[in-house]
Order: C-alpha cells, then sequence, then structure tokens
C-alpha cells in the first residue's frame, strides 16, 4: 500500500503561500512519501474529486524555484467552511472515503484562521472514527492575526511591500508642495497589522506616514477630521493610512457609510472597501483641502516582485515542518514560528494544538501604540523590522518576473 | 562673470525624472557649468525665487547614484501655466530679471507636453528681447505621449510596473476559480499607451489580461458588456484594462457616470478616477457576475521599487544630451529618442524645434489595434518590448529601498 501525502491551499492569496507548498512538497518527498497531490481550490477541489499529482509537475528544481517565487495560490484556493460533524457527518464521510482511496496519510492545508478551522474539525473528526490520517496546519496569512505564532508567513512581505510603496507614496504626494491629503486604504478586518506596517517607511530618507487608523481603535470622525487640520497647520502633505476595517464605536464598518459595500462571502465576512475614498471625500467637504484616496487593494497581498527573502524562507521552513511533523505521527496541531531572538533576529518553528489556534484572532496589543493610538511604539518596529528583511528578486524574463501555474485550476 | 545652468522639473512625477536631473547636472558639470541651480516646484518657485545650488546639495556618487534611483521630482514639481507673452510681458520679465541676476546661460525644464510649452514660450520670448539665455526641453512622461520622440523617458518604467502587476493580478484573480470579473483602471488621459502595456503581461506562463479599453476609442458600453459576457463563457475569471480616460461617444468621460470627478487643476485638465469602480459596478448590477476594481493609482508612476533599466539610462542620456546641446548653443528644443534598430534594440538621441512638440499629443495609432479594438497587434509589442527590459535593484537598507530627498520643498 502507497503512503501518500495531500496538499491544499485557502484563503486569501499571498505572495508566499506557494514557498509553504514547496517545503511541505520536499519534505513529504525527502521522507519517502510515494507521492504528493495537491488538491485543486482546497477542501472544495477535493470534495469534486479534483487531485493532482505534484510529483508529475514538479519535476526540476528550477520549477520549485519558480513556485517559491510565484505569488497567489498555485493549487487555487477556496473560502469553504466545514459544517460542525456533530451536526452533519456527510461532507466529513465523504472526504474520508476520498482520501481512503487515494491511500493519504498525511493531509496538509496551508492557510489562515478558517483553513485552521477546517484542519481542527478534520483531525477532531478523525480520532472520533479511529482513522490514523494525520492533519497538519500550516500558517499563511498576510493580515498576521494567527493565535500561537510569533508571526505569519505572508505577513513579512506584505509589511515589506506596504513600506515600499508607502515610502514612493510619501515621495510622489510631496512633489507639488501644496497642502495635500493621501489616505491610503490597507486590507485588515480585524488587525491591524499591515496597516502599521506602513510606519515602517519613516527613516533618515522619509518624513513617514502621518497617521495610522487601525481597527483595534474605535474611528472617531470628528477626532481625525480635528487631527487632519492640526497637522496641516504644520506641513503641507499629509498621509494617512487607513485599515479597510476601521469601525465606528456603534460598530458599523466606516466604509458602510459609503456606497460601496458589496458582498458577504461564505464565511459571512463583509467584502471591505471604500474606506479612504470615503474619508478622502469628507477631508474635501469638511476641510477644504485636496485630497486623494489610493487603495493597495489586491497588490498588497500578490506583489511578488517585492517579497522579503526572510519571509519567503521561513514559509518555506513551516511547510517543511509540518511534513517532518506529520510523518513523525503529529496531528491536529499548526506549525508556529518562534523567535528566539530580536538582535539578532532568529526564529524557528514549533508544533501547537490546533485548538487554540482555529478561531481565534491576534490583534495588536493596544500598549504598543502612542497615548491617542495614532501611531506605533518602538516596540513594533522592533517587531516587524526583522522580518521584512533582505530580498528575493524574481527570475525576470523578457523583461517581467517569471511565474508558474496549473493551466487547468481556471 | 559666472556661467551657470538652472534645472527645473514640472508636470507629474516619474520613476525616472531624478536620472534625467542627474544627466543634466552631471552633463553641466562635466562642461565647465560654474553652478547648476535647481528650481523648487519648477517655474513656479523659480517666480517665488526658490531654488536651491545643486553643486552644494550633489557631492558624492553615492547621492547621484541615490538620484537617478528615487521616483518623484526631487525638486518638486508644479502644474504652471505661462501666459501668451503677446498678452502679458510681466512674468515674463520676471523670470528673465531672475536668471539674469543668478548669471544663468543655460535653462533645462523636464516634463511633458505643458512643460514643453513652458520652454517653447520662453525661448521665443528670449529671441524676441535678444537674450542670449538658451532654453532646452528635456522629456518626460509615464504617458509617451510626446511628438517627435519614439518614446518618452518614464514610459518604459511605468510600463514595466503595469506589466509586472498585471501577471500578478492575473493569478491572484484566478485563485478561486469561480466567475469573477477584475478591472483594472490605468492612468492615460488621451493616449492608451499605458493600458495598452498591460497586453505585455501575456506569455508562456500567464493567460495575460482580456479586454483592453483605450482612450483612442470611443467605448461603447453595450459592446462591452456583451464582450464581457462571451469572454465569460469560455473562461472563469476576466482581466480588463481599461484607461481612465476611456469617452463615450458623446465625448463624456465614462468616469463622469460615476460620482468622483471632483478636480480641475491649471491646465483645465479633469482628475480623471472611477472609471473601473463604475464598470465593474456595471457589470455586477447588469451580469449578475462578482467583479472588482483595481484603481493602479499613484502607483504606476512612483514605483522606483520596479523600474526599467533601459528606461533609466535613456532618462540620464537625454538629460546629458540636452545639456551637451545647450552648452553647444542649441535652443528652443527638446531632446528626443530616436530608435536605430528594433532587433537589436538601439536608440540614440536627437533635438527636435520645440515648435514642433508642444501643446501636440501622440496617440497609438489605431492600426496598431484588433479588429474590434481590444486589444493591440504584435507591432505594439515589438516596440515596448525592448522598453521593459533588464532591472536597477534599489539600494535596499533595512529592508526598504534607499531615496534621497530635499528636506525643504515640502
Amino acid at each position: 500500500m502507497a503512503k501518500n501525502a495531500i496538499v491544499g491551499q485557502s484563503g486569501g492569496p499571498t505572495s508566499v503561500i506557494n514557498s509553504s507548498l514547496a517545503g511541505v512538497f520536499q519534505g513529504c518527498v525527502s521522507r519517502g512519501a510515494d507521492n504528493v497531490y495537491g488538491m485543486l481550490n482546497g477542501i472544495q477541489g477535493l470534495l469534486n474529486g479534483e487531485t493532482v499529482n505534484l510529483s508529475d509537475i514538479l519535476i526540476s528544481n528550477l520549477e520549485i524555484e519558480l513556485l517559491k517565487r510565484t505569488p497567489s495560490a498555485f493549487l487555487g484556493s477556496c473560502r469553504y467552511k466545514l459544517p460542525h460533524y456533530e451536526k452533519d457527518t456527510s461532507v466529513y464521510e465523504k472526504i474520508f472515503k476520498i482520501l481512503n482511496e487515494v491511500e493519504i496519510e498525511w493531509f496538509f492545508y496551508i492557510g489562515g484562521n478558517d483553513s485552521m478551522d477546517t484542519i481542527c474539525k478534520l483531525s477532531d473528526y478523525a480520532k472520533e472514527i479511529n482513522s490514523n490520517i494525520k492533519f497538519m496546519g500550516v500558517p499563511k496569512t498576510i493580515d498576521n492575526d494567527l493565535m500561537m505564532t510569533d508571526h505569519t508567513p505572508g505577513y513579512g512581505s506584505a509589511a515589506k511591500y506596504i513600506g515600499v510603496v508607502m515610502k514612493e507614496i510619501v515621495r510622489d504626494a510631496t512633489v507639488y508642495g501644496t497642502p495635500y491629503v493621501t489616505i491610503v486604504e490597507i486590507m485588515g478586518r480585524n488587525a491591524g497589522w499591515l496597516t502599521a506596517a506602513s510606519a515602517l517607511a519613516k527613516a533618515e530618507d522619509c518624513e513617514g506616514v502621518d497617521m495610522l487608523c487601525l481597527p483595534e481603535v474605535p474611528f472617531d470622525t470628528d477626532k481625525f477630521l480635528t487631527r487632519t487640520e492640526n497637522l496641516l497647520k504644520g506641513q503641507k502633505s499629509i498621509v494617512i493610512a487607513v485599515s479597510e476595517g476601521i469601525k465606528l464605536p456603534d460598530g458599523k464598518y466606516v466604509c458602510e457609510l459609503s456606497d460601496d459595500a458589496r458582498f458577504i462571502d461564505a464565511f459571512g465576512h463583509k467584502n471591505l472597501t471604500g474606506t479612504a475614498r470615503y474619508l478622502s471625500n469628507l477631508i474635501i467637504k469638511k476641510l477644504g483641502t485636496k485630497s486623494r484616496s489610493v487603495e493597495l487593494s489586491t497588490l498588497q497581498r500578490c506583489a511578488g516582485h517585492v517579497t522579503s527573502r526572510t519571509d519567503i524562507t521561513e514559509a518555506y521552513q513551516v511547510g517543511g515542518a509540518a511534513a517532518k511533523a506529520a510523518i513523525e505521527g503529529h496531528t491536529g496541531e499548526m506549525i508556529a514560528l518562534k523567535r528566539i531572538s530580536n538582535d539578532p533576529y532568529q526564529c524557528t518553528t514549533q508544533a501547537h494544538d490546533i485548538h487554540k489556534i482555529a478561531n481565534f484572532e491576534k490583534k495588536i496589543p493596544l500598549e504598543w501604540l502612542n497615548r491617542d493610538c495614532t501611531d506605533v511604539l518602538p516596540i513594533f518596529h522592533q517587531y516587524a523590522r526583522p522580518l521584512i528583511q533582505a530580498e528575493l528578486t524574481p527570475i525576470f524574463i523578457n523583461g517581467l518576473p517569471q511565474h508558474i501555474y496549473l493551466k487547468n485550476t481556471d
């Protein structure tokens, strides 16, 4: 009987989720897995019988290298929430039937909060039915909101991208020497880690961002306008970084005040957008100052052309550590990153019980913020700066970065 | 009596306008200019007596190197339109008084259409009053819409940026394997050169963009919806690149149909934005498909972290050639780029009478488009591909690209 592994990717894409895929793949192959299968579009594809044999696809080392440098999810993704098996076992029976047919011993799921919920339920159900399949979670999210891990693979590269473009936006915004308020909208539904990363732009060669609006802090429109007005007394160009997920004291998203709140996804999340545009219009109207909004949009999660080498390396490591742990018999765990030291920065991996991770969210500690919660304190810089260090240049072919993709995922 | 040069930057910033500044500066210094002054915020700053002595600022070669790799305009910019001197000579008298006081022999203005209008008027006026000051234009615009030059410095880097992020957006958009229309809004008021650059994303490793909407082609809403609907029959993820400046057959901007047309600048240009958002909403409403809009916004003009080395080099060359030409006695001209050969790509510089350039606009020839004007033909690829070749990596310090800036321009 063959001993096979299967791996899936889930949730929002990142620049380094494929590096974790490479880590799982090579970790399983080097430990003697007969085949490493990939689920197309995560658990949803698995349920439809849509899998590929990665051992047939990732043949050369150059392909593995391209995989590590290709953003988005090579296997495709999904946002599929498993029901509780106490309520409905039919989906679980189907999944385990498929896994047993393909002789799967080890199951890996690379993703964020919702994906860890999937690992949690599948490993619990496996115990329930005395299945020997091992289920391991591999962390991935630009949001950096997973518990028990120092940070999440994906965050470092997104933070680096945000730092890079913030420096460029600040340079661009000062160019006319006229009063101008630039509002930059950054991803982050409940946690402000990404928006806080814009503070990294401040340096001897950059004035930096003038105000942060984080989702951890209830948004006060009057204070926001007063602060902006005060900033304009001291300088002409103001750059403000806002999380898409900032909320009014009554819990309503600021972007719901605009006309752009459109979708609710399978997990019941609202698709947030329009926060910066709303605030920019408000500034024009209330302060009579020129203003523009910039949405970093999907670019911040898929900018494979500017990644943190630290992040790519760690993403690979958590994948490899997950393979090692599963093959050694672990199940129902997620591989976390454990920081050993800040200076010099050193980080290793550690497995944690998935029950302590799934469905929790890690936010920025309020004590990491200044008194009026418009900036981060040095402790944040000490935390985040090591994560954006070093670069991994894409392989440029004919002027553009080379990617690798599966022609049949779309 | 000293022989001094002065240089200004005008119009929208680019990733490589500072490389032209470096070219002018070093070209003047090496030819014996006593001082090279910089106007802060272009001609507007000059009128306010706001200048710096670049010879005091750009001391080391490292500073010159940082300058070439710093996006936006080092000296600041303006959008200031000179009146016709037949109507009002007072501004001209003031400018020439200032220039004579500072003993300026050579005047350089780095910019696009409007900036060439400034060079045109000042050189004409100089002849009128028998001034010996030489006025040279140095081309700069991401829009690539200047006449008499094969292309404009700034275009290559913006085109490369657009190609890079389009590949990433295409990868990101296919990830869920569900029907999805992504509309990407790209700069370009009247000329579609930048939007057309998104066609460069198509390659053996990328499906490419599915439709272009260029400002050269009147926008037909019904045809747009029908084409999108037809595309959705063959594939799930559709990516469409639209120019911000697309117009309805009656001449109205598509973005005017949304609620976001806000400003009119000193040149009477409308500040265009919201085209993609409007079309995305239209698709949701009319086709019932999920859709999102992405505005590349200012990132496409200031993305110093991904530039074309070809472009940076040529930007430097036109600056140097302008210095040489002015010091050899030329005036009322702009340095153009002349392509010698496509394969291998070779390009040199050539001076042209500014009257043939100022206030004209070069658009994409309609014969470069396919029958229904939704894609570019191979001739565009032959034209644009050489311009995005090779990279100039930023100098990364502490995880982010190092810039150089004047602390007093804001």
